[in-house]
Formats: structure tokens, C-alpha cells, sequence
């Protein structure tokens, strides 16, 4: 095994990270940086979980023991960890329509570097790539995309994409064909006249010799070279030094293999996609313990094979939501479009619209990009489409780009929508029972990553209650515990059904504020739009005022990269430092 | 002129609407409703504003005196109005999204009704559409695409989609022999398995066939046909019959012309795309007063005089944003990228990390579809792009899909945004030039539809002021007249940066409301997430708390279309109901 797959597994077994991909880019990186200068051309890496080896060629192998560990190096390029980092990267799909950003400012900054954006085939799945495509096809502008195709997303590659990308073979034939031509023509006089005129031959002649996917990029505006061997360092130098002399949109089809070189990882990139530390000669081993996922997953399956109409979808995260159950039982109810959250949402806002009993599993923070499809094709005819919001609030060492903290203010915005955050598996399962209870409006139910935590009991309350306390989802526990080491009589309110003005609660609430003047709020989401905010607008409206009010939250900044302890130590959400300030309040 | 036509214009001309694209699709809508139920079959009109003709094919057309008024019938399609509407339709690119889903519904629950979604050019260069599709191709899910190709969308048709579609050009003949074959082959015995021995040769000759654009279509699992002349039913009505005898995803490409069978409307169909009421023998006249859109497009076209950093985006409004303007002048420095919200946000992104100072306008409630662009991409580098979000607040007659009440709320949970509201002209370019002298975070401007409103000069205050009265943008001037009419003094703060923690009004307003003990918010945003919300959560932060709260917003619902001012009425945020309200406080 060569010297860069070793340093990975070493490392990367140790901290955990991003695995497979990393091990099936090592040669495409190498080739990158033959020929750009990473810190002059701008390379978006597109969803960035592959660039660890990109991170190693700039000068931060040493930084490799503190990967994704709070203070340490992040697993996502990072502008600000160095200027090799073009663009940041945790969302997939977004890197051409940067990379056209960067080429167009380039053109009217008469600047002259080169911009490269590196895609896999299942960002390619997505919406914001097929726009980014078409446009930077359409500009004429100078652009590399290298289309990493290992055959391969976090899940498989679905949708029209994957059967296209097979139709490819390499037709080296054909360029070298071309180029002689062009060649020739060029250096006999008026060579460029005949080159024009034999121009639609040529264009006849390419709809013959590419393959039929290639048609597509070749229609929208791109050259197309390929496919090449993503593992083969020297004809990948060769096709990207080509693609850098022409002066136009340029796509470099690559077939790599993820997880290359570490046979584990080759047969299993799934389960190597992610890891945990663990050793090398024995291979990753299953986590121990449920998660929310987890049981999500399990509890929907037992629905399904109650009711017929229940639905399950995802947007290429089938694993980590979950659904690989479900969908092993109920392949026809079983429905993975790719990394397409707009389109699977409004898809299931058809399905509901027609009977069905559709339940959307996603991730809180690739939720934001589906927001559009549950306001205007979702909540205005309050379709009852249930929306599983899996990882919300803090989700560790993955970072800024990752962490569940706004879907909370945006589903609070919008009419028609009923918010579930249970605490425990228990509270899970009932909460989507309850949504599927009803059918005349949209739930969500926003769950954390991990497993629940153990539960506090609270002793009762004997005299009277010195403050209100508030809380709900995963942060409920760590409440409870805060309350026990505060000595504190707290009167405390664990919310389920957060949608303030709806809660059955509000009326004790306001009671209970009457009596304490005192009101905390303790939730891991963003500062504005959450739940304390509401309530205390909804408590004014009955005329109730606290005198003193605590509202500890995830504040309005983005949260770093770390393990979600050493996070919530640093926003003051860990149980010792609410206990703390419940005692100051 | 034929009957529909003839009411169409007769009745348009006299509410107002949209026209041209009605126009351009009567023998369209013929042709469907003469093989489809609309009742029983689901039909999926995408950006439902050219419906008008199947509305009138739906009973009802003596609703068309009320057409788009308040209590009248919509502009758009709407399932409560007719069982003949499948489904709602406000933004353009869902269609095939939500009939994939309907077509997925009906098969589970094994119904046989046919699903058609009826999708224009325009609305093919957003990535919902591809996303929608490349699934519903992939899928083998009968569902028939009616590609309506005018040619353009609201502003031109941009983005690779136009090219590819003008090089189609009809081919009857390679379908009439692909029947011919299918027939002659379907008679002999054993002629299945002739038939499948000589399909990939018919998939050879397909490719040579076939126009380029097609390849695409056929390429993610459609059978593609057409063009065909989208004004001659009986050669639609054929296309689509043939289409429905297929089992599989079928796509027809319909060339119409907006506007058709009126000329003022086929010369200019932009300016007849949606119109106020105007003579029809004279045509649409410019309308009178400017506009916050008017202003925003002239200033900052000045501002691109003298600032060659500065560029300009739109997706697909370059007339309604008023940017026309700039995009003359400046061509090399303006991007329509098509309906692409979101990539025209990440484009700008990337723009701003490479030194342009990109100003991207878009309305508030296409902005919805951009929300991961703006965290993901432009709010955790903080990059210095100008968001000027137009039409914010209640937009009138287009009802709940077009109001732009949801911005705030998300705007204001994103970290590092500043959020500029301004209430009349002078101060949007106060506002426009203070986003572009700072480049360290993104700038919102948030700004209504149509003019300023006459201001209203309150007297100084003598004595004690009453009440502590909150707001900002366009709400201002009803609120300076309903102080006036309640005849209470009251302490009147008009925001502008309405990102309460960072308000340099915050210390003064806790003075107030300390000294009043009455707190009036008055916006027209959704409830939840308002700024009263976070304002009376910043003040109970100091220990500030009022005795008394009005919060005065759009509510927590979708509102219905009419005017601005019988909205206004309903939502009690006219001048006499708010001074009724601060009366009753």
C-alpha cells in the first residue's frame, strides 16, 4: 500500500473521519495538484469529506492526530484553516455553481488563475448541480469540473443518472481523432476556414463516436474527456493538462474506486463512509447501542406492516436515517431518489395529496434545502406529510456545515405545521404514531443524532417553586440533571409539542411564572426563533411577565467542530453550567 | 378571434391577470381536457397562473368578474376552489415532482387515473424540474410530461434548456415507422422476440434520428415526442392520445406562442404577462409612480457607474426586480441564470469570495428556495453578498403561494446577516449603499411591492408618552397615521436594522417601554419569528418588561389573495384598526 493510504487508515482509525472516499481520491488529488497550484487556482471540492489527502498536500499532515476534534483541524476544507481551502464544502451539489461564481469574477477581475470543481456522481443527483451545470455550460467560461464517479453516494446513485454515467466507455479514439485534425488544420493557411466548414461533420461525426451520456454535458455546453482511470495518476494528468488548454467549460469524467487500496473499505464503502475509531486489522464493528435513527427506523417498519399506505423516503441517506430496514421489507414503498430534498419533499406532498401516507426522513441540516416544498407545496393545503428530522440540534465533530440549528425557527414560521421533539425512544415512537394518528396537517419530529440519555428523575416538590424551567428533546436529561446539582426548586415544564401557542401547557406555564417571576429556557437550537422567544411573546400576550428570564441556547453564531460534550460545554448547555446559572438567576 | 380568446381579453382587461401565457395555451388546454377528466385524472399545471382557460373549462366561468379580488376566484389553481385543480401552483418547477408522486400514489393503491404534469421551458431551468424528471424518468411510473416550450419564461428563457430545445425540430416520420415496425412485428407470431432482437438497432437509428435535445429526454427514460404545434388541437389531441397508450413516462413537446391570437400580447409578451386593467383597443399603458423595485434598479445602476466590482443577479426577474436597467448598461456585469434561486446564490457566493461585490435580487417568496445557499454557502464564510429581497410583505392579489411573509423569520435566525428594512426610497439606497461599504457580512434588504406611502409627520411629543410603539419598512406610515387617529402619545421607534440584539435602539426602547409599560410591534411578516417576538425576548434579556403587549402581524395562517388593502383590513394592519387596537391597549 502506498505511503498516503497508509497515513489514512493510521489516522484516520484513530480520530475517525471520512474513510472510503478519501482512500479513491488519492490519486485524482495527486494529479490536481500536478497541475494547479492550489493556492492560486481555485479547486471547490464538492461535498467536502473527500479532501483529507488535498489537506496532507498542503501542508497539514501534522494536524491529522486533532482531525474533527474540538480545536482541532477540521474534516471540511475550511478557508480560514488555510488558503489552499477554496470554498467551504458539507452540502453536496453546490461546487459548479461556485466554481462559475469564481470563473465569472475571475473574467471581469482580469484575473487569470484556474477554477476546478471536483463532483461526485451522486452530487451530481441534485438540482443546484444540473443548474450549476447548465449555466456554467451555457458561459463559455473557463471551468474544469472533474466528475469523480465511483458508482456511488453516501448511499447508492439513483435517479437518471447512475444508467447515464454507465452508458460511458473511454473513447480515446475520438480525441485523438480530433486533436490530429485540429492539428493539421492549423497549420496549413486558411486552415482555420476548412476547420469551420468540416465543423458540422464533426458535430455528426461526435453524436456518433461518444457515448450517450456524453451527449448530455456536450449539450449543455461542456467538452467532454473521458471516462478516464481515476486511479491511474498519469493519464489523469494528461486529460486535465488537455482540458487546461482549452478555453472553455470542460468536464473530465473519472472512475475511481471508493475506498481503493484497503480491501475492507473496497467491499464494504458504506460502513467505511464514516467511521469511528477502530483497528485496522479487525475492521470497523458495529456500534453498540440504539440511536433515534435506530428506532425510528424499526418502529416505521412495524407501522408499515400495519398500514399499507405508510410510505417511507429519503434523500440518499437510507443508512443513516435508518430506512434500510424498511426498505429491505417494503422495496415498493421504499423511495431514495438521491441528494434531491426539494424534490423528494414536494414528491411526498403528491403522494399525500393522492391518499398516501408518506413519512420524509432527513436530516435537519439538508432539510434547509426543502424549506420552499413545505411552505408552498406542503403546509398550504396542509398536506399531511410526516417529516422525520433526524440529527437536530448539535451534531459534533462534523461541524458548522452540519449542525441541526435552524430548522426549529423555520418550521415555527410556517402555519398548518404541528413541531414533535420527544427526548426518548418511547416519546419517539408515540410522537409518530401521532402523526400518523391524524390527517389533516403536516407534523415534524425532530430527533437528535445518537441515543437518548439516562433518564433524571426529579424528586417532587415540596413548598414552593423558586423558577420555571423549560425544556425539551435530548436537552430535557441534561436539564433535569442541572436542576438535581442546582439545589434549586424548580418547577419544570418538558415540552413534547413545541408550537407554543398550541400547547395545552401554556396555561400552567403562565401559572407558574406568575408564581416563581422567574423563566428559563434551555434548547440546542439558533438564539433567534426559538422556543424561549415564542413563549415569552405568547406568555406577554396573556399579560404574564417574568421579572428574570434565562435564555441559554445555541446562540446566533456557528458552532465549530468537536464532540457534542465539548460543544455544549462551550455554548454553557452541559448540566454543570445550566445549574450554574440557574443558580445566578 | 375565437370565443376564448375573446373572453379571456375581455375579462383580463377589465380585473387585471395574466394574459399572455393564457393566451398561449387554449388549444393546449383543449387538447388535454378533450382525452383527460380533469375531475378524475390528475392534471399538474406548473406556475398555475395559465389556468385561466381550464378554469373556464371547469365551470367557472361567470367567476370571472371576481377573478383574483378578495373572496373571488384565484388566480392560480386551488383544490379548495375546484376538484377540477389537482393541485396548488405558485413557483414554477414542481410539477413533475408532485405528479411522480401522485403517479407512486396510484399505483400502491392501485387506482388507473392518469397523471399529466404541464411544465414550460422557463420553468425546466430550475433544478427541481431536473430533479423531478430525471426520477419520474427513471421511474417507469406512467406519467405524461406536456413540455410547453414558449420560448421563454417570465424574462427570457436562459441556461443551456434553450439552446438544446431549438435544435428539435419535428420528426413524425421516425414515429410513424417506430408504429409501423411495432404493428407489422405485433401480428406475426414470435414477432415479440423479432422485435426485441432489432431494438437495439432501432436505438442506433434512434440516436441519428432524433434531435439532439431529445437525446436528453430519451437518456433519463422518456419517450420523447414532438414538437408539436401547440395551437393545433387536433394534431395535440393525437400526440396525446398516443402518449396515453403508453405505459411508461412519455414527455410531449408543445411549441405554443404567449400571447397567441392578440398582437399587442404576441409582440410584447413580457409586458403582457401579467397586466393591470387597461383598454384592449389602446393596450396595456406604463403605469404611473415608481416603485421600490424602480428605485432599487436605477440606484444601482448608478452605483455600477461608478463601481465596477458590483454586479447584478437575477433568476428570471430581470423586470420585475427593475434590474433591466442595469442589464443594459452593463451586460458583462448582469446574470439571469434562469429560475435558479438557489444556484444563483451560490454563484454569488463565489463571486464574493473573489472580490466582486454581487447584489442579488429576488423575490421574497422565490427566496424560499434559496435558504441553504444563504447559511451553507454565503452566512458561515460571511460572505459579503447583497441580498434585495423584493416584494416582502403582502404582495395583494396573488395570494398565499406569492406573499412574502416567511423571509424575516428565517433571515433572522441565520448568523452574520444584517437586515435592512427600509420605509421609503430614500432610505432603500441609504440602505443599498451602506450593504456595499462594508465587505464583512451578507447584507438582506427587505423591501414591499410596489411605491412609497406619503409620510406622516407626528407632532412632538408634550408630556408623558403612553405607549412604546415598534416597526419598520413599509408598515411605518400606517402606523404614523393610526398614532395620529388614536390621538395617544406615543413613543414611536422606526426600525430600519431590525436584527434586534444589534439594535443601537435597543437601550432606548428599554428606557421607554420601562417608562410607558406598554409595547406595540406592528409588522406584516408571519407570526412566528416576528421582531416583536425577538424584541420583547431582548428586553426581558435587560430585565425590561412590559405591562402590556400588542404584537400586530400577518398571523400564524396563509392569506388569501386581494388587494393589499383588503388584506390589510383583514389582518387588522390598516391605519384605523391598528389605532382602534393601541386604543383598547
Amino acid at each position: 500500500m502506498d505511503n498516503i493510504r497508509k497515513f489514512l487508515i493510521e489516522h484516520i482509525s484513530k480520530t475517525g473521519g471520512h474513510l472510503a472516499s478519501n482512500l479513491g481520491v488519492v490519486e485524482l488529488t495527486q494529479a490536481l495538484h500536478r497541475i494547479y497550484d492550489p493556492y492560486v487556482d481555485r479547486i471547490i471540492w464538492d461535498v467536502g469529506h473527500q479532501t483529507y489527502v488535498h489537506k496532507m498536500l498542503t501542508g497539514r499532515m501534522d494536524k491529522f492526530p486533532t482531525l474533527r476534534q474540538f480545536g482541532g483541524m477540521s474534516g471540511f476544507p475550511k478557508p480560514a484553516e488555510s488558503a489552499a481551502d477554496a470554498f467551504i464544502a458539507g452540502h453536496a451539489s453546490n461546487s459548479v455553481s461556485v466554481a462559475l461564481g469564481m470563473a465569472r469574477a475571475r473574467t471581469l477581475n482580469k484575473d487569470s488563475y484556474e477554477v476546478v470543481a471536483v463532483i461526485g456522481d451522486g452530487a451530481l443527483t441534485g438540482g443546484l448541480a444540473y443548474e450549476g451545470l447548465s449555466n456554467a455550460g451555457q458561459s463559455g467560461e473557463k471551468i474544469t469540473v472533474i466528475l469523480n464517479d465511483n458508482g456511488m453516494s453516501i448511499s447508492k446513485s439513483v435517479g437518471s443518472v447512475a444508467p447515464m454515467l454507465k452508458h460511458l466507455s473511454e473513447r480515446p479514439a475520438y480525441y485523438n481523432f480530433k486533436r490530429a485534425v485540429k492539428k493539421f488544420f492549423g497549420t496549413v493557411p486558411g486552415g482555420s476556414l476548412i476547420y469551420k466548414l468540416i465543423h458540422n461533420i464533426k458535430t455528426k461525426l461526435k453524436r456518433l463516436l461518444l457515448p450517450s451520456g456524453a451527449n448530455f454535458f456536450e449539450d449543455i455546453g461542456f467538452r467532454y474527456f473521458g471516462p478516464v482511470d481515476g486511479h491511474d495518476i498519469d493519464r489523469m494528468t494528461f486529460f486535465i493538462s488537455e482540458a487546461k488548454k482549452l478555453n472553455s467549460p470542460t468536464l473530465i469524467h473519472v472512475l475511481t474506486k471508493k475506498g481503493k487500496g484497503y480491501p475492507p473499505a473496497e467491499n464494504f464503502p458504506n460502513l467505511y463512509h464514516g467511521v469511528h475509531p477502530f483497528d485496522p486489522q479487525v475492521g470497523v464493528t458495529e456500534q453498540n447501542g440504539e440511536t433515534f435513527s435506530g428506532i425510528f427506523g424499526k418502529y416505521l417498519t412495524e407501522i408499515g406492516q400495519k398500514d399499507e399506505k405508510v410510505v417511507a423516503i429519503t434523500a440518499a441517506m437510507a443508512d443513516g436515517t435508518g430506512l434500510f430496514q424498511f426498505a429491505e421489507q417494503f422495496p415498493n414503498r421504499f423511495f431514495d431518489d438521491g441528494i434531491t430534498e426539494a424534490h423528494s419533499l414536494t414528491m411526498a406532498a403528491g403522494m399525500a395529496a393522492q391518499g398516501l401516507r408518506p413519512v420524509f426522513a432527513v436530516y435537519s441540516t439538508f432539510f434547509q434545502r426543502a424549506y420552499d416544498s413545505l411552505i408552498h407545496d406542503t403546509a398550504i393545503m396542509s398536506l399531511p406529510v410526516v417529516l422525520a428530522i433526524d440529527r437536530a440540534g448539535l451534531v459534533g465533530e462534523d461541524g458548522e456545515t452540519h449542525h441541526g440549528l435552524y430548522d426549529l425557527a423555520l418550521l415555527m414560521s410556517v402555519p398548518n405545521i404541528e413541531i414533535f421533539c420527544p427526548s426518548n425512544f418511547t416519546e419517539l415512537k408515540r410522537c409518530l404514531t401521532a402523526a400518523l394518528d391524524q390527517s389533516d396537517h403536516p407534523v415534524a419530529i425532530r430527533y437528535p443524532r445518537g441515543g437518548e440519555l439516562p433518564h433524571v428523575e426529579l424528586p417532587a416538590i415540596s413548598g414552593e417553586p423558586s423558577v420555571t424551567v423549560v425544556s425539551y428533546g435530548i436537552m430535557t436529561e441534561a436539564v433535569g440533571k442541572a436542576i438535581l446539582l442546582s439545589g434549586i426548586f424548580a418547577e419544570f415544564f418538558q415540552l413534547i409539542s413545541v408550537k407554543v401557542k398550541c400547547l395545552q401547557d401554556l396555561k400552567n406555564m403562565a401559572e407558574s411564572v406568575s408564581r416563581t417571576g422567574k423563566l428559563a429556557v434551555i434548547e440546542d437550537v439558533a438564539a433567534y426563533g426559538c422556543v424561549g422567544e415564542h413563549l415569552i411573546a405568547e406568555l406577554a400576550k396573556l399579560n404574564v411577565f417574568p421579572k428574570k428570564v434565562l435564555l441559554r441556547n445555541a446562540g446566533d453564531g456557528f458552532v465549530t467542530h468537536g464532540s457534542i460534550s465539548d460543544l455544549r460545554k462551550l455554548l454553557r448547555l452541559d448540566a454543570e453550567s445550566i445549574a450554574e446559572d440557574l443558580q445566578k438567576l
